[in-house]
């Protein structure tokens, strides 16, 4: 099996017309904390290049999509949400992509993908009946490569929890090193640990899906328990929680960020009850990752789309596509994430249960051959 | 037409067996904040009656489901989230729900219900096919009468203002008094102000749904300028919003509730960072709460669905249904929400678009109608 | 109100190379019966011309999708498909497009599709978040128009009849003139009957939803009395059929087409058995139509929008679009038929309930506004 | 591993009451041919029984839903369509299902069932958030049972031919021995074939999902190839489709319908033309078959529940179940089909591909432990 091959990155010829005549890029004082000044410029997923007044072309090392770039007093360049923006920050301005503005959108930065690009005609729009071996294989493949080499996110609505096959699947894909970040909530966390107390999700049996008697406190009852305890990790080490996803994540020292919603019963302990103290405990992780997953969520899904660019900059200077992986049973949730405009994102319809207890198969199997192989 | 007619409360009977010989609710105390006594009893939709240990029957006046219920110092009874538990609180405890443990959940209590039940074999699942003309005649009619007798809270997707047409008719059902109470997230609010300010959402053109020149700036420039003015109400005052939903809200003096999520760009000024906060103020608005009309979105209607009982006991003492209308595209939305358990729930598979129009156009008809009789 | 305009046709320049210099087009003999002979060309949704060995360039006069062109002994060509070729007839042969092989596909034929082409960037993909209220305006200006100078195709599957208001809405369409010809199946027919002679459709009633007695009974009691008066025609005039669909169809005398398929209880007398045949009958009525109206039915949409062209040649030898409007709950279905790379091709995402009762709606209050002017 | 455990069938009680009181059956003569007499007794998927004027109650060999029964002059009863019924026909007439009418419709024939629907509450609705673990686990047991004592047959729409490890597994799962008839329509077979000829589906690569030169000829090229060549099977022995789903079904001698559909181009030689002729021909696959398996096709898979019983007498007169597993990515498709009333019946929400590719590699697993055990 071939193993997985990063496309190299093709920076900008600043040094040829329009880019080596561009003016520097403006940047102008935020008057009043949280609001941009008139004419900021907002970022998108690409890499961005602003001209200092020095000359030189900057690329924010930490992007993320809408939102305002500001000139550090120490010279670098931050990616900032307005809501964080602060009387005196000194913000990009400038809505001319091509550097006229002094700001220049790379938006073919990997050589892989234009070539690819010129290959497939029709990759806008997928549907249940899209073939999705191709992106099977390539998944497999970029597992194993960034279970060593990268950093991969998931986001996990609470439909993984829900079956047995497909929870074990999950907590053996997290034993297995493939996981290095969790974004979820309430709901995932809830249903995962009530089937490692009562074996059921809301009530209901994950494998006979028989209803317990009482169904309809299971849940509640979990939030009790652990509330009791004080926290999930308490209730790991304590033996309550004694198996599943959350206990795997706990184990293994993987940081999580449980988001709290207006849906929650309890909440868990843990749970971050803040959307905005939520956002920015997620872009920790989206800063440092490289492949994201993302499951049977469209409001995880789409908040991490939102706070993740489609390039990282590596501790070594190199910079190297992010790739962002969508599995959703409906076309509308799909295609709402998949017009990111860029190949290094994703779709494949089907079912969660189905997609991780196949790709933990097919993940063991390789790992297998890969062992064999030594 | 004729007039809406809401069903009569039927009381259980007190007096006879089992319930007259149930012992008292046994109360147990909470010994650390937010966690509930072992065996805790939890809420229900239904009217819930707990015999005190005078061996009278309560009824709390604002129940929701998956709480607990605390015997208040003055001898009342609450219906409080776990969150808000308070060492030393009183906490109903008993899980059989027919009076054995001093606890009786109604579950028939109103009259044309259970007559209803029996002529209507197969309500559990709706599917596009399913006919609604049924369902619509009686919503027009009861909005009729909740307008002038009860209060309508309205869930909203930002589906409802990515149309001139339908955002124009939601705009008239405010204005014509069919909305008490509105709950929405941030995407509501930007995309029907961006359509004020530029005639778009998301940078499209509501009615011609051409792209605007730099599209993807217009709710990011909608959400500066009115973090710039400070408030919503403020835009609205200084003739920013001339129009919409948002424009109609405040004009009426309309109580809102906007929670924010980790998907919000901004936020908007008024949008309430913190989940629980959100959720408090949302039961504010839910314990007045006769009708509520979800659509399009699931995070917003399972949250409302969750605060919400199926009765409501008015200031005269009177006790009458809530009735809960869901909207939405999806078999699986809807399906989510519907199982309630309660004949006043009802969903109707539709695009929200001609929902709204539909119905606007037909309360307008029917106002005409309604003044001309006079 | 604007009254609706059609776009106008612009012939392709055969004056001006490549065109010019074209070759004439190649016909082969068919060897045997049902088989194109190889390097066949296939027909698409645009116009396409063939320049004749005398070197006149030559448009067929009722084309459609996936066939091949035939040059008759008289002259005229043909577009026929493959199961109806006969030994010895020609086949236009080539696969390029531009004329180099005598064949030119005219994929700009109309002005304002040009025009608009440049104004909407992003009209392929539609979902239920698409605004709609454009589409129904044209919609209703187009139906106008075509009531009196077109053929409207109306295409629907059985949801139309199963609520008590669409079908009385789609009834009114009817008889106000909207309709000139229908395609559907044996369900629509049967459902539609049951509930003229029953009030129920598969037993539920069509507007209360209760389940009549022995309601498994009613579809195939409808047809079974339908079989034995031994027609449709027979028995709306026999008084069996007092309302609905197939009532207005036969009392205004307009053609329909019920194919038959391997789903079928019955079926009724006038189903087509033969799928091939049915083709051929539904080809005569779409050789015919301006536009079309296709409504919940994936099976049937498909297969009218395989024989129905982008364009029409009207008696006058004038060439107009040809509209085609799909009525589905899922963007799956409606992204299956949407990509006839053609402007004149619209999708609306909603409930076929509702879209018909607000058409009828729209419809009679322009008619009565017309009505009023005169 | 368990192996699969039949239910044992339980007889009705015909010596207690009501049954041994029931009168004799009453059976009407047809009129005319196609039409039932008045009060015809339309059947269900249960097993019935009719009792004779000898006293005697009698089961119809090979029952189907919604069709009647007629007498035959030998005295055994046969279950027909009513376009099958012949003047002088002897129809079974009665609509009480509980004897009185001499005629007892068995719904609780299983013991398992019985047993089962004890404990499972909750089985009506099924999503795509449902536990499918024990589903898989039984469907696994299930078909290696089959292989060697039932008849398998499936029911496929064309999605699982347009993804290349998709087609591969389905193609695996028939070598093996899991498949012992095939219904399908001209499109599955067609770019099954398609991507034996060129590697493509509707002109598209079925690994890397480019497009081919000329795509949109790809299938009309395939069904001109395999119409020139005068069938399937000839078009297999000639080589010319070597691999892939039919050419495995042919290879293995598995007998196929492919019923024909107003959607079809072509079609392809073998494809049945006439809807009842199919039927027909569907029937006498249908009359043998224990389990279906029907994936990803409304129309095929509602043809054939309406044409499968719940039971099946086995060649030595015993009874046993018939299974019946839908597979569909859509809430809506499911549960048109789930609803037959009976356990037998079984829905999975997921990808076609996926659970096909799931299940080759586990039934190639349990086949390999299989021959390793003995």
């Amino acid at each position: 099996m071939i193993a997985f091959d990063l496309p190299d990155f093709f920076p900008p010829d600043f040094s040829s017309p329009p880019l080596c005549d561009a003016p520097p890029a403006v940047f102008k004082q935020v008057e009043s904390d949280g609001v941009a000044p008139e004419g900021f410029h907002a970022t998108s997923i690409y890499p961005e290049y602003f001209k200092t007044a020095q000359g030189q072309w900057l690329l924010p090392r930490e992007s993320r999509m809408d939102c305002v770039v500001v000139l550090e007093p120490d010279g670098t360049l931050s990616v900032r949400e307005f809501r964080l923006l602060k009387q005196g920050d000194l913000v990009a301005c400038g809505r001319r992509e091509n550097g006229e503005d002094g700001i220049y959108v790379h938006t073919a930065a990997f050589e892989r993908e234009q070539r690819v690009c010129e290959k497939f005609a029709f990759r806008t729009q997928v549907c249940r009946e899209t073939s999705f071996s191709f992106d099977y294989d390539e998944l497999y493949r970029l597992l194993e490569y960034e279970r060593d080499n990268g950093f991969v996110l998931w986001v996990l609505g609470p439909a993984v929890a829900f079956d047995k096959d497909a929870r074990q699947a999950m907590e053996g894909i997290i034993a297995e090193g493939y996981v290095h970040g969790l974004l979820a909530g309430n709901a995932l966390a809830t249903h995962d640990i009530e089937a490692a107390v009562f074996g059921t999700a809301l009530g209901q049996d994950i494998y006979t899906k028989r209803h317990a008697e009482l169904s309809h406190y299971k849940h509640i009852d979990t939030i009790n328990t652990i509330r009791a305890v004080g926290s999930i990790e308490k209730a790991v080490e304590g033996g309550i929680v004694r198996d599943g996803i959350m206990r795997a994540i706990v184990d293994n020292g993987i940081p999580y960020v449980l988001a709290g919603s207006i849906r929650d019963d309890g909440p868990l302990p843990g749970v971050i009850a803040d959307a905005y103290e939520a956002q920015d405990r997620m872009r920790d992780l989206t800063r440092k990752t490289t492949t994201v997953i993302a499951m049977a969520t469209q409001l995880h899904s789409i908040a991490t789309g939102n706070m993740i660019p489609s390039y990282k900059i590596m501790d070594d200077g190199s910079i190297r596509p992010v790739y962002f992986f969508t599995i959703d049973m409906s076309e509308f949730a799909v295609n709402k994430l998949a017009n990111r405009g860029s190949l290094t994102a994703r779709s494949i319809l089907t079912n969660t249960q189905d997609f991780v207890v196949n790709l933990h198969r097919k993940l063991k199997r390789r790992g297998g051959e890969r062992h064999r192989r030594i």
